[in-house]
C-alpha cells in the first residue's frame, strides 16, 4: 500500500511470450480494469514456464504488492505449471477439486468435444486455494494468499481471462479498503513533434503531480494522457477535467479527438450518432481503414464497404477513376484521390467516402513524390444529392512502411471527425 | 549465466504502458533478436515513470541477468527519467555529452524542425556511461555496467529502438563468451483443441527437454513451437528439425503451414514464388485479409486489390452477386461466397480470389446460421482462362467477434497455402 492506495501487479506466464514472439496484451487490459476499481498497478512481469524463474517472479510480486493477478500456465499440457509452482511457494501439496472437475466435464459435454485425460490436471489446486469457476473455457482459476498478497491465478487465453476478471477478481477487489479510484482523460494530437508538445505542456509534466500528465507517440499520433487519483471517482474525474481545460487552448488545431475510446471507436460513435454512412477507397492503406472500423461491433450500420485498389486497373474498374487522370497526374495525386473518393461514395451509396493514395515504401519514391507522400480525399453527399469532394496531400516522414500507413489512417480519422 | 548460457532481461519503461493501455511490443522484439545471437531471455519487466519503482526494477534485473536492455524514458520531457535513475543506481552524477548534443542538433537541422531547449536533457548521461548514437531520432542511448550486468538504455519508440539494437547491442553481444545459439521451428495447426493437441504431443512437452516444445493458441490457430539450444546454430537447427520430423506425422491434415515467418508472410512468399496474384472479397472479415497482406513490403506485386462488401448492395454493385442468389440463399451462403470470389477474380483480373461472408457477432445469428457461421469461396483462374470456384462453410465457435474474424482469416490463409 502506498500514498496512492492499494498496489497491484500482474504476472504473465508462458515461454511463448518470451521466446516465440507472442505479445502480452493481458497485462494492459488487467491494469486498466484494476485501476478503474481503485488499485494502482505498479509493475508487469512476463516470465516463462521454467519453474524456478516462475516461482521467483510470483513470490517477488506478492512481496511488493497487495493484490497480484497471474495469467497463463493453467492449461492441460505439461508446460502449464502455475498450479504446481504456487503450491511450491506456499509449501503445500495439490488437491483434486471435485467441483472444478465437474465443470470441466460439463464444458466438454456442451461443446461435444472429446475429453482427453490430461484435462484432469486442470482440476488440481493448491491445498489452501479457493477455486474460481471459468464459465468460458476448461481451465478453472484459483485465489490464494501468498506473502501477504491476494493472489489470483487466471487462464492466459484473453477471452477467458476477461470473463474471470469480471466475475471473480473485480468483485473481490471492490470489497477491499484503501482503494483510490482513478480517472483518466486522453487528448489526441496530430502535428507537432513530441519534444515541441512536451515543452508546450511542461508545467503539467513534472513528477508527482496529480493528475499525472504524459505524452505517448504511436503511429504518428501523439496522445496526451491525464491520470488523476482521488478518494472518489467523481473527485478524480474533476481533477482530470480541470487540467484538460487548461491544456486544450495550448493544443489549438493540433487537437483532433478526445476521450478514452480508441480513435476508430470515436469515429464510429460520431458517424452512428449522425446516422451517416461511410465508404473507403484505399490504395496505400490497403484495407486498414476498413478493417479497423469493422473490428468494432456495430460498424455494419456505418460502414457501407470499401475498395482496396492497389493497381491502376482496380482504380479504374472498381472506382471509375479515369485513365486520363491516372496518366496526367499519376496514381499518387490529388485528382486521383478525389476521383477514388467520389467513386466510392457513388458506388457504395455512402454519405461520406475517404480515399488514400500514396507511397508507403520502402520502394516507389521519386524526387517529386518521395516515400511518405500521401494524397487524401473526402467526398460528402450533400442534401441535394450532389457530391462535394476535397483533396489534400500530407508529406508523412519516411519512418518506415508501418509508420506511413498508420499515420495515413490517423489522417483519415481526423478528416472524418471534423 | 545458466546452463543455457548468458542470460538477458528486458525492462520497458513508461506510465503509458501501465496506466494508459499502450501495449509493450518492444520486449518481444528485443527477446527474439537477443536469442538469435545466443542469449537466453528469462524475464520482461514493465514499469512506470515513478523513480523508486523504476530504479528497483532496473537494479533487480541487473542482479539477475548478464545483459539488460531498457527501453523508454530517454525522451526530452520531464517524465523521461531513465538517465537520472540509472545515475542514481550507480551513485553517479549526470554529465553533458558534447558529441551526443551535436547529434541532436544535426537531427533537427536535417528535419528542419524547431529545436526546443528541453532537448538538452537528451545529451545528459551517467558519468561512466558510453554514449550510443541514435541515427533515427533525437534520443541518444547509453551503455553502462551495473551490478555485474551490461546495461543498455535505448529509446522506447520501436523504430528507433530497432535501429539502435542492431547498431549497438547486437554487435556487442556477439563478442561475449558463453553464448548458446538458439534455433526455432514453428508448425501451424487448424482443427483440434489445445488439450487434444497437447495430448497428441505429450512426449515432447515435459520440462527441461531440448528442444522445448510448447503450444500457443491465437485467433483459433494453434502454434507448435520448438526452441533448441546448442553450442552452434547448426546443431540447434538440427535438434529442432529432428523433433519436427517426429511431430509432423502426428499432426496430419491439421498442419497447414510451417516456418518462423507469420502466416500472411508465408502466403505472400508462396504466391510471389508462383507469380500468382490474389484479390479478396470480404464481408465478415471487413478488410482484414487485405490489410494483413498489405502490411508486408512487396505485397503490391501479389495483391490486386479487394472489396469490403458489407452490404448486399455492395455485393451486387461491386462484385456482381445476383440479387436472386442473395434472395434465394441469403448473404451468408456458399452460393453467394462463390459469386463474390468469382466477381473479385474477374474484376481485379487476379489469378486467385477468396471470399468471406459470415456472422461475426455479437448480433445477427439465427437458429439455422448461428453466430460464427462463415462461408468461404476460392476462385482460381485456369490456364484456359476459365474460373473454377470452390465454396465451403466453417462453423467457427462463437468466442467473440474478434475470434470469429481472426479464425476466418486463418481459414483464408489455409485455403491459399493449399
Amino acid at each position: 500500500m502506498t500514498a496512492q492506495g492499494l498496489v497491484a501487479e500482474v504476472v504473465s506466464i508462458g515461454d511463448e511470450l518470451l521466446h516465440a514472439g507472442l505479445i502480452d496484451t493481458n497485462s494492459s487490459y488487467l491494469a486498466d480494469q484494476l485501476e478503474r476499481v481503485g488499485l494502482t498497478v505498479q509493475r508487469f512481469t512476463v516470465v516463462g514456464d521454467e519453474p524456478d524463474q516462475l516461482q521467483g517472479a510470483i513470490e517477488s510480486a506478492c512481496r511488493r504488492a497487495d493484490l497480484v493477478v497471474l495469467t497463463g500456465g493453467l492449461g492441460p499440457t505439461l508446460d502449464d505449471r502455475t498450479r504446481d509452482v504456487v503450491a511450491a511457494a506456499l509449501g503445500e501439496d495439490l488437491r483434486f477439486d471435485e467441483d472444478s472437475w465437474r465443470e470441466v466435464l460439463e464444458w466438454f459435454a456442451v461443446f461435444k468435444r472429446p475429453m482427453p485425460d490430461s484435462n484432469r490436471r486442470q482440476a488440481e489446486l493448491p491445498q489452501s486455494a479457493v477455486a474460481l469457476t471459468n464459465s468460458s473455457g476448461t481451465a478453472p482459476g484459483f485465489r490464494v494468499q501468498l506473502h501477504g498478497a491476494e493472489l489470483f491465478a487466471l487462464p492466459g487465453v484473453p477471452r477467458e481471462m476477461k470473463v474471470m476478471l469480471k466475475e471473480h477478481v473485480l468483485p473481490f477487489a471492490q470489497q477491499l479498503g484503501g482503494l483510490m479510484p482513478k480517472a483518466q482523460a486522453c487528448l489526441r494530437v496530430l502535428g507537432p513533434s513530441e519534444a515541441v508538445l512536451g515543452e508546450r505542456l511542461q508545467q503539467f509534466m513534472a513528477a508527482g503531480q496529480n493528475p499525472l500528465c504524459g505524452i505517448t507517440a504511436s503511429g504518428g499520433m501523439l496522445s496526451v494522457r491525464l491520470v488523476a487519483f482521488a478518494p472518489t471517482e467523481a473527485q478524480a474525474a474533476s481533477l482530470c477535467e480541470q487540467a484538460a481545460a487548461k491544456i486544450r487552448p495550448l493544443l489549438g488545431e493540433w487537437l483532433f479527438a478526445e476521450g478514452l475510446a480508441t480513435v476508430p471507436q470515436l469515429v464510429l460513435e460520431q458517424l452512428a450518432a449522425g446516422q451517416q454512412t461511410v465508404a473507403f477507397a484505399e490504395s496505400c492503406t490497403g484495407g486498414l481503414c476498413s478493417s479497423r472500423l469493422t473490428d468494432l461491433p456495430g460498424s455494419s450500420a456505418v460502414l457501407q464497404g470499401g475498395v482496396v485498389a492497389y493497381s491502376n486497373a482496380a482504380k479504374q474498374e472498381l472506382l471509375g477513376v479515369g485513365r486520363d487522370q491516372l496518366e496526367a497526374y499519376g496514381a499518387v495525386s490529388e485528382p486521383v484521390a478525389a476521383a477514388m473518393a467520389e467513386g466510392a461514395c457513388r458506388r457504395f451509396g455512402a454519405d461520406l467516402a475517404v480515399a488514400t493514395t500514396g507511397i508507403a515504401g520502402p520502394g516507389g519514391g521519386s524526387e517529386d513524390k518521395p516515400v511518405g507522400t500521401v494524397c487524401f480525399a473526402l467526398a460528402k453527399r450533400g442534401s441535394s444529392g450532389l457530391i462535394d469532394v476535397k483533396a489534400w496531400t500530407v508529406p508523412i516522414a519516411d519512418l518506415g512502411r508501418t509508420f506511413v500507413r498508420d499515420r495515413a489512417v490517423f489522417e483519415v480519422w481526423r478528416s472524418l471527425l471534423q
